[in-house]
């Protein structure tokens, strides 16, 4: 439900959700974290710019991201960054140019970071991760629906199965639940990514379904949506906030998904039509 | 301040903290969510096992983990899966057995992943990731002390800064503060590590020393230690739990690491000399 956006987009985006207290529902606009893929692409004396890494950010300050990550990384020393500018490549279309950044340093790098991280960014502008995600992946059950005053109970539900949250506060959950809100499974996780690929990961084993409702304990970003997809999961339903790519992919995947999930209260941002609303 | 584990660990483990009430100043045992790298490899008809990804995870349903990553990377059908198995190379010590997974595929992977993502995982057991995080690290300032009174005020500082969380609620924040309670620079991101790069990133383009006290909104994981690290950064305050990796090198650096940080409350969890407590 995000609305088309400026060239180069903000740190924030207007969206039109829908907001339900108790009986009350109510259309409103609602503003969201952008997210999109940044390329930091890297060129020293006697190479050309090659591709070191994607990540999905939230635009603005994007020089400062791909100089401290190159730091933090410790692939360059602080002081030998020339210059970074955004990538004016004519082959890349116009939203594309302000997520790639090329950083020219004075000296060959300490060392080039090796393929051992799990992420599923790819491409170089939402849309295009968008397209990636959705190739390939299982055709949704258009006729499921799951009732919003049942979604709403699921976090407290996840909540009473995540000991480890209860015993350290440093513990993210992710649950399956069926359409009559029956958990399936849950497991937690230092990273929200990992909770997800453990859960549908348990149906994966035993050659069950995976149950078409996803509950998550935090917020809710474009990878994580992307693994609902594949996994052919109907409703996410995030006790935290969305990020605009998140809703956007939910939107063209038919994914249903609600955040600030609570007892009392929730925000449908996207496939209205899962919840009968 | 974590102590010694056993061999395989489990979720969470047990560490001594300092918890800081008003004046009162409490030693007692906590536990953390345990961190550790998982590397998971990938065997197929007529190729020897290779190594896709390193991830940090909680150990515990390792198996499901692997199996749900290589379906939703959509390298493998979730039915081609014919055995997943922890490692048994005769070159791994017992503690890195447990981080290695090996899953076996009936048929050859649709896609490999790309070398793509931002991570600084490194290593299959916490202690390598450890010993590679503090190669070339600089030497911290051993001198450098600051009050817990102060840094129990910079959460709130930090929020007074955080425009894009005030309007979405999913926005992550990272702070740069001197030992005064000076606020340099505060950066927001949807990912909390990208936050981190940015704060640091501003200093590094403007040639200025980065300054000690680094602030986060949200838990602390292993790779935000390491890139504070990295930084010469000497006192970490989160606002969330760190994990049990994130302590481990927090005190092998001498960082001074405080989680739950609040007006009236923190909880020491490394280099409490960094407070002279």
């Amino acid at each position: 439900m995000t609305q088309s956006r400026a060239r180069r987009p903000g740190p924030t985006v207007r969206a039109q959700v829908l907001e339900v207290r108790g009986a009350e529902h109510v259309t409103h606009e609602d503003r969201l974290a952008t997210e999109e893929p940044l390329e930091i692409r890297l060129a020293w004396p006697g190479a050309p710019a090659q591709r070191l890494a994607v990540t999905m950010r939230t635009p603005g300050h994007d020089f400062e991201l791909a100089a401290g990550w190159l730091v933090h990384e410790q692939i360059l020393p602080s002081d030998a960054i020339a210059s970074i500018q955004y990538c004016t490549d004519v082959d890349l279309s116009e939203p594309e140019e302000f997520n790639v950044v090329t950083v020219t340093s004075t000296v060959v790098p300490d060392r080039l970071p090796q393929a051992r991280a799990i992420s599923s960014a790819c491409g170089v502008c939402g849309t295009e991760s968008i397209d990636e995600a959705l190739r390939n992946a299982p055709a949704p059950d258009c006729e499921l629906a799951v009732d919003l005053d049942l979604v709403r109970t699921l976090p407290d539900q996840l909540l009473a199965s995540q000991p480890g949250f209860a015993r350290t506060g440093g513990l993210h959950a992710a649950g399956l639940f069926d359409t009559a809100g029956n958990v399936a499974v849950v497991r937690e996780d230092v990273g929200r990514h990992n909770a997800v690929d453990k859960v549908v990961g348990s149906r994966v084993l035993t050659g069950q379904p995976v149950p078409p409702v996803l509950v998550l304990s935090g917020r809710v970003g474009f990878e994580l949506v992307q693994k609902a997809v594949v996994a052919g999961i109907a409703v996410v339903a995030a006790v935290g906030a969305p990020t605009s790519l998140a809703v956007d992919l939910a939107e063209r995947a038919g994914v249903g998904l609600v955040g600030f999930t609570r007892s009392d209260r929730c925000v449908v941002y996207a496939g209205a039509g899962r919840f009968g609303v």
